[in-house]
């Protein structure tokens, strides 16, 4: 990173952009069935490489390899669960950073358990909702499933405190998402409500979160500039979309499109 | 639902979806690995909230809490049987309703044993092309896989059958689609052929209905009205659309542009 | 096939589609969770009927029914396993050709055993990237995932060693496509870099060439009409699209438009 560049400002977001589309991080994803494929079209059009590598004996000896990996609950079956525990201990041996998605923990036994077990093997990001943030910190009950009952600003004191016992960064989405460390909290505005109206919006900002990880940098500002630059070309797809099916077609495109000094240009955060 | 309001009538459909779009349904899918994607897509874009919660021990203990669930047997891996038998049994004790599509039933051994289980736990509404619901009745070999070998109107007497059988609502898709309650028999017309050159074209529709089932009021009618809307937005979509990749988009932008009086003003039922 | 038709020629391609629109070959899947929905939407566009049967004593009841059958290996959980080398083994006691995708052979453990022993079932046709290829002959590593970190043309001689060894034909994907039968080889050109930007780019041409094995004739020259015909529909759709989202869509509405006398015109063979 240039030593005269600031973290936590646009020019570093676009500075962080340019990184992933430079070195392409190989993700390796763990995540739902529902989301897969939107997930991997979203890595291959930021720049970077899917590699959806979730069965056991694979997953634990791939994620050293991989340049982040991404665990997303939201159809944690037997078998993706042993993966995912795999996965989670190999990156965390071998220093490969990896983000948690806890979809709908709180409300649904299985998953919940699995989250408790995940937390604790100490992830560089967690990304959630504000339902999932407060659910996991062991504040609240969780949402209905994948919605949010709870505002993002609501979830700020529960996101501090699993960011200091993780010792990593936690991101809580909602109309302006939320990043912190523990001790510093940055909001990111950008992005449209269309992303709520298409499965994986969420998700596949977890993925987004783990090819950012791969950039060397404060782990606070690798992980806004994610936000900010999925936010940045869900704004710019959402200008031009009748309805979701076609945002969800030009949210692909825009991604592609995205160009670091579009980033460096925006005012989206504080 | 307005006492002024007839069932089976255009305004009822209008009504229907306005209801659909004012309660936004909890709708619990335990569906095939081929259609998650675009299943939870259709429900956002309908106005709906998708849950694919399709595991063991969590598929149970969420059907009580979602509006409806879909159990579509496309891909029914030994997990998801287990968790499909699960939801279905949770949803009849707490009095979700619960639709059953028998994909691909009669042709292939598994999940034709699990159909006949899961019948016998009375879905509110089977969901299914002419061949399937043969099948499932008992009068037919099934067709080759997902297609259907014979007309609508040939699986109307097993149609019936089936819906006295469970004393639910049973709808057959097709050109025309059909819907009975085992003594009405209401046609549906509207939708497009290019419905059939996407993957999960019907699949979704079961989703759908598992929707419209979570409006109060006359099962038939409500079934009815979900036939209607998915039929109207196709038919829109299939006016602009160039190919089945642009209509699978322009479907999704149809579903959640598509208003209650437009729907009202249509001449589909008979 | 008409006597006057020579093989590997653009005539015979445009023969070739032809033949797979008259006759709708129903299409067996067992893929990886990523790529099932479109790969499903690729088989409906080009006009075949895609059927996602992969589990346990249903694989093997259905591959005899199927006009060809597709294993790929992107992600093979225990019990897709179990079934694929159910499927492969009916296939080839009842004739039906069948399709191996070794996705990410040679890097990881559990597909790479999987994939020698189903090599041994001698399939129809074996398709991937150099990497891929090489890894499969014992040539090589295996590429990082899905990646192919050769070319094509370094893998020409592993794909001869691999087509003698399964007495068929090994298409090896990239820039320019490789097809050989251990004798002759043949170069397609066609296509376009953005098929590497959207998710099961390759995958889906397996199912594909899965389709066009069912015409009856030379299998080097069905295997090849079959690349042609998709590295067609993908610089067609190049042409007008924004970036990978909207390259998805027309690609599917592409390979839908395409017609037997546009492919005849093509010069795409060498």
């Amino acid at each position: 990173m240039p030593h005269t560049l600031e973290p936590l400002t646009p020019a570093y977001t676009g500075y962080a952009l340019d990184r992933v589309r430079e070195s392409a991080p190989l993700v390796q994803c763990l995540t739902n069935s529902v989301v897969t494929n939107f997930t991997a079209n979203v890595l291959l059009a930021l720049g970077a490489a899917p590699a959806m590598v979730d069965i056991p004996e694979e997953a634990g000896a791939f994620a050293p390899v991989a340049s982040g990996v991404l665990v997303n609950l939201g159809t944690p079956h037997a078998e993706q669960r042993t993966a995912m525990v795999e996965a989670a201990e190999a990156a965390g041996a071998s220093g490969t950073p990896w983000v948690l998605d806890p979809v709908a923990v709180g409300a649904l036994p299985v998953r919940t358990a699995l989250a408790r077990r995940l937390l604790a093997l100490r992830p560089a990001v967690v990304r959630g909702n504000a339902s999932e943030i407060l659910a996991l910190a062991g504040d609240g009950a969780g949402g209905r499933g994948v919605d949010a009952a709870h505002g993002v600003e609501a979830a700020a004191g529960a996101a501090d405190v699993l960011a200091r016992a993780t010792g990593g960064v936690v991101a809580v989405s909602g109309p302006v998402d939320l990043v912190t460390d523990g001790t510093r909290r940055v909001r990111v505005t950008g992005g449209d409500a269309l992303l709520t109206r298409v499965t994986g919006g969420g998700c596949a900002l977890g993925a987004v979160l783990a090819a950012f990880a791969a950039v060397d940098g404060d782990r606070l500002a690798t992980t806004t500039a994610g936000v900010a630059a999925y936010n940045a070309a869900a704004e710019r797809a959402a200008a031009h979309a009748a309805g979701p099916g076609g945002f969800a077609v030009a949210f692909l495109d825009a991604l592609a499109a995205l160009t670091p000094g579009e980033l460096a240009a925006r005012k989206d955060l504080s």
